[in-house]
């Protein structure tokens, strides 16, 4: 069935996947022989393949990034759609836009879900833990299939920034510039807290059979769902839920009984995501990704100091963050920024008032938008070859996709 | 076998139990037809009976404030020991303290793991729900058999907090002064929010039978284990557990394995602490006190004007609140402190610099307990009738129980 797509969207869009059969040695001491990676692409390559931008996705997302596919829900956008397309800050007029699910996803790249080639069952606990400089590691592969020598900008939000951050260390000369969103140089203890919590939540779930679930026919549904209310929490912020939720009860009186239905309009929406989620992703890719988040620190090899570790970069940094972002709170940021000054960096930062906190890197807040789309129109002609704004047709403001139209 | 206790102890306590056998009527509709409520008091009733002090419990906490009880390891110390004794801020030589276990609980008080008298078996999920309010109202009538007409003051940390502030709303000529620690005029959604999360965890337990675990011969631990851990994330600070654990691993290196043993310190803290809970806590008695703080709510009857709940109060106040505390924040404390100064009501208010987070309550913080010291010496003047300070010999600071000194 043909859509019709506002002149701002990417329009329907199909994910590509690439096979790699050359050995990845990981962090962890062991390698995987081969994997796949799907990835999605929006806009062109230009001429001499200089502007590619990549994004890196965060814990629980995907590389569907923008757009929708064929035959699914015409409202089902990627993720970061309001980002993604003609005249919107990631411009696909100017950018070759690409976007990966990570090694050990569940969304099609190679993880936990995939069949082990070794006894040809699902890796499920058999499949390594990754980290960051491990994904960098096989995005980089990517690169070179796609002959992309040097991204104009890798970019992401939350652990998608310290992808982003890991590029600029690992790859010096492989990335031009380096957008990090609402992240943080890494885990302060209570991140970690919680994640072992949530780890906790899934693990000690009976239906989680130390992670060989899928043999059984089930997943840790219980398990699942609390690490992802829980998570919940940590992406909203305290004032957000006031505003969003306040105290209210579903049904204006409490109904003091013990069978604990939801009452208050948090609770339901809490659960909602909860179960929603169960749905959608994998418990022991869930598990792999809060450890990636834990382990990553790239100042741990020079002694602590996050500067040091900044020393071999060459690109140009914007660092964003969000006023009530609890998570990886503004003054995280601010630590990236100081060590990048530090290092002789060329760095802006830029702090952006907002009630949705952690979630707000995901949400269309004007000056935010516009940060980035300032930020990225230089970066665009930098790579384009030209030294003014081009001369584009204004593109409206994006709309719901109507499938209605057709 | 006999201990030596420090001077400043109120040493070994034995915990009493009163009987009431008229209906309790609740504020969920139901009555409780007979209870009991177990208690502990420590110092003299003086010849007046005005020098009484309740103290509140919070959420699983219990009677057992301070001293300890003959038969135990004389290190195992009442919750609030550093605050009760000869000398200390709750002065034992000026004050007859009392603290019980509230309904609902699972020490000793009529709660989910009593007998139902109308089947003989646990009441389990049968226990009514009961308030803040409710507490109160059982408390006045502990307070009717010890012959206390009047508190000299009624004193709390969090959920014990809510209860000396409803201890001035319901029975304002009841309590000369109230003490409102580390609490909050009702929950954030946020609040609610973590509560919930608990909540899911304990119920989805499969061990959980519909709170009907008692006759199964099972607890549902993993549950209430994260319950308690998440729990613990927001009585402790960020700062407080950067300072305290840092992001250290306990074996220097990751292990980078599925099995998810722990790895950072923080870890292994809060799986100890879960652990330890649920040999000591009751599941049907931590969800039933989680409600009881989800509805706490005065200003509810007054059309969500708190000044106006606290018109009818005659007590007076201090209320403190401490830095690093965001479970209950000190703009919380703010909140309750603006509201009691705009109904004409005495008020002093202390913010108290830590880096303890919410668990500041508890601990022997010098300024925090040089501030309750100062506030109470003018109640014992008051209610013990001198008009300056007492000469009492100097109190050595509190040391450690010696049971090796006998």
């Amino acid at each position: 069935m043909p859509h019709h797509f506002p002149p701002d969207s990417v329009g329907l869009v199909t994910p590509q996947i690439l096979q790699f059969e050359e050995p990845l040695a990981l962090d962890c001491g062991r390698s995987l022989a081969e994997y796949e990676l799907v990835y999605e692409t929006y806009g062109t390559l230009n001429a001499d393949h200089s502007n590619a931008v990549l994004i890196c996705h965060a814990l629980s997302s995907d590389h569907h990034a923008a757009g929708c596919h064929e035959g699914t829900d015409p409202n089902k956008l990627g993720w970061w759609d309001n980002c993604i397309g003609p005249g919107k800050p990631f411009d696909t007029r100017e950018f070759f836009v690409v976007c990966c699910n990570n090694l050990g996803g569940c969304k099609g790249s190679t993880g936990p879900t995939s069949i082990n080639p070794e006894n040809r069952k699902p890796y499920g606990p058999d499949f390594p833990i990754v980290t960051v400089k491990d994904w960098v590691r096989s995005q980089a592969r990517l690169a070179d299939r796609l002959g992309i020598g040097q991204w104009a900008a890798v970019i992401g939000g939350s652990l998608g920034g310290m992808q982003a951050m890991q590029w600029a260390i690992s790859y010096p000369d492989r990335v031009r510039h380096v957008l990090v969103i609402a992240a943080a140089p890494r885990l302060s203890a209570q991140n970690i807290a919680f994640n072992e919590v949530a780890r906790q939540a899934i693990i000690s779930d009976p239906d989680f059979h130390h992670g060989h679930y899928y043999e059984f026919g089930v997943v840790p549904r219980r398990g699942l769902m609390i690490a992802r209310m829980l998570g919940h929490i940590t992406y909203l912020s305290d004032e957000g839920m006031r505003a969003k939720f306040g105290r209210e009860l579903r049904e204006g009186t409490p109904n003091f009984n013990f069978n604990f239905d939801t009452e208050f309009q948090v609770e339901s929406y809490l659960r909602h995501q909860g179960k929603a989620f169960v749905d959608r992703f994998d418990a022991n890719t869930y598990l792999l990704m809060t450890k990636t988040l834990d382990y990553f620190d790239p100042a741990a090899s020079f002694d602590q100091d996050l500067s040091a570790a900044f020393h071999r970069t060459q690109a140009r940094f914007l660092v964003v963050s969000f006023t009530s972002d609890w998570r990886f709170a503004p003054a995280r940021s601010r630590e990236i920024v100081r060590a990048l000054v530090r290092a002789g960096r060329e760095v802006s930062y830029s702090e952006i008032a907002s009630e949705s906190g952690h979630d707000a890197f995901l949400m269309p807040i004007p000056l935010y938008h516009e940060t980035l789309h300032g930020y990225l129109s230089r970066v665009a002609r930098e790579v384009n070859g030209r030294t003014s704004e081009p001369a584009h047709t204004a593109v409206p403001a994006a709309t719901e996709v109507n499938a209605h139209a057709a």
